[in-house]
Formats: C-alpha cells, structure tokens, sequence
C-alpha cells in the first residue's frame, strides 16, 4: 500500500474560468485540514476543446450563459469569497500561465501565491490577465523581477511545460476547469469540495 | 410583495436523467422543511437539446461521459441515495412523462409516487421505463387501472400537454435536468441542493 498522505492532490485549472478561481480559494485550506498538498496546474482549455472536439461551456448568450454567470456570483457568494464578474470574458491565459511555470521552478510557494493573485486581479479587480504588462505588474507586486519574468514568458522551455502539462491533462481526463484528482479520483467542479472533503476523510466512498 | 411561501418550487426534470434521479429523492423533503410545495414537470431533454442546438452531456466514450458515470454513483453515495448504473442509456422518457401528467389530473400526490417509481425502476432496478409496458407495471404497482393508463398514453390532449410543459420549460430558461426554480432563482443540478436550502432559508443570498 502507498502512503496516501505523502500523495500530493493535482489541481488542473484555467486562469480563465470562474469556477476554477472559486476552487483555487479552498483548495489547499481544505488539504492542509487532512496533511495533505496540492500540485497546481494552469492549463489551456481552449486547447483541450479544441482537442476533445468539445465546446466551451458559456457561449454568450444562450440560456445556459445567462444561468452560469448567475451561478458563479451565486456560489461566490455561498462560498464566502470575494468576486465581481469581469467585463472580458474569456482571456487567453497562456502568459499567466507561463508565468506560473516559471516562478515554480524557484519558489512553489510563491508561484501559488501569483497564480490566487492573478485569479483576484481577473475575477475580483476586473483587470486583464491576458496582457502581459498585467502579469508582470502582478508578478513585481510579489516581489517578481519583472525583467526575468519578461523573459521568462518567451522562453521555450517554458512554452514546451505549458504544453507538456495540457498534454498531461488530457492523459489524465481532464474535460474542463476546476478539475481535482486526489488518489486517481476525479472531481469536477468547485461544487465538488464537499465531495472531496469526505474522501479525503475517509479515504474513498 | 407576492407571499413566497404560497409559491410552488417548479422542479423540471427528465426521466432519463440520473441527477434529475438524485433530485427527486431529496426535492419534497427540502420544500416541506421550508414549508414550500413542488410543481414537478417531466420534459423530454432530448427536444430541449435539439430546440437550443446544444449537445447532450454524455456522448459514450468521452472523458468527460466516463467522468460522469463515475460521478453519478459517488453522487448517490455521498447523498445516501440507492442507485446501480443503468445497462441501457438514455431511454425516451415521453411515455414516462405522459403518464405522469395524465395522473397528475387525477391524483397529483399519486402522480409523485408514480414518478418517483419511474426513477428507481431505471436507476435503481435497471428496468426498460422507455417500454409502455414498463410504464404501465409501474403504474399498476400503484393501483392505477392499466387499460386507463394505457389509453392515456396515446391521449392527444396528454401528448398536448407534455408538448406544451417542454415549450415552457425552454420560457423560462430551461437547458437540462434537474433545473429548479425557487421564487425567479434557477437552480441547475442536484449539486445545488445546499444553495438552494441556503436560498429557502434566507429568502436570498
């Protein structure tokens, strides 16, 4: 048997996507409670869509758009976390998440810490994050040397990460954003904590 | 201000939905502890999927389809609720639903039995509810005259009627099952049961 508790818990998210910013909130509150970690891993969805053949899930102005931007405000709300809806929607978030890539090469800690910070700068202060000059701003607030950082979103290993890790999501499943996989057990959706939480206390359900 | 308290929860569902299954087990019980009714409409998702152009949740071999087995078993599960995984999927639901609306007119506590028995037929005892023999089984299970039943199912005005409860569902913003209305609010899946309780106990969040 493998010790499940040194087994950290996969994260895969989008910057883009509400949902994924409502589960990157609790995540690693909700692991820490059970000793557990949480690997983070930015992704693109739009590459997974267009992988899988699938389409994204809010269209504009369908019925179903119209009940998700509703839902998240509302499951903000419910969870207790600050949000406001964005006024550009979607972003490309390749950069946020090259950036990610790179800040965790030197420190996890603090990548996890630009990755909250670039969600709040999307879905709470309206700000976008698909800019560059608006990744290194939130990357220098962190303390980020803005230069290195500059380049860090033009190098090519760090391209190749970012695509090694979609490659790696969809090996693994992953359909949309949040999606969480603790000990080979799928979860989809930030409304999935409650899920997640009896799993992780009982080891499985 | 419209007394809320007086206002029924509508609740519309298909038959051949599994979390339309996980709703139905919890729905009443939720509404009597607040002191609230609920309207159950069956609709026929399938036309509601060809009306708006979008595409049904499971397609067979996805990662996504293979996800949501998995997730609608944990689901039951984690919600206490019986539940085997069906060997035929989907089945058409609209001799289901018209039975429901022609007992409906006749007994609408009755029609509830009826429908929770269509639900556990399928997604507890994997029986065919697409089969009009079926239908009727089930109903004569419950005391209701089978040749009555029977003729109901070819009924114009009946078949009238669930056509309408479809074109209705899509007024009011209907794209899936279950989707309940509390008061104007709209609530997609069995995984929005807390807000919806959260709703019903604060009159909005």
């Amino acid at each position: 048997m493998t010790d499940s508790s040194k087994t950290p818990i996969d994260f895969w998210f989008d910057f883009s996507s509400p949902y994924g910013y409502l589960m990157a909130e609790k995540i690693d509150d909700l692991a820490a409670k059970y000793g557990r970690k949480v690997k983070w891993h930015p992704i693109l969805l739009g590459v997974i869509f267009q992988t899988l053949g699938t389409r994204p899930p809010l269209d504009g102005t369908s019925s179903k758009s119209t009940y998700m931007w509703r839902d998240f405000a509302r499951s903000a709300r419910f969870m207790g976390i600050a949000y406001n809806p964005p006024s550009r929607f979607p972003l490309a978030s390749q950069n946020a998440a090259r950036a990610f890539y790179w800040l965790h090469g030197q420190d996890c800690a603090l990548a996890r810490q630009f990755a909250r910070a670039v969600y709040r700068a999307f879905f709470v202060d309206d700000r976008d994050i698909s800019s560059p000059e608006t990744v290194l701003d939130i990357g220098a607030g962190l303390g980020v040397d803005r230069e290195a950082l500059a380049a860090a979103l033009q190098n090519p290993d760090i391209k190749a990460r970012l695509k090694d890790e979609v490659d790696a999501a969809i090996k693994v499943g992953v359909f949309g954003s949040p999606h969480v996989i603790i000990d080979g057990e799928a979860f989809f959706g930030a409304d999935r904590l409650p899920q997640m939480e009896r799993w992780l206390e009982t080891g499985g359900f």
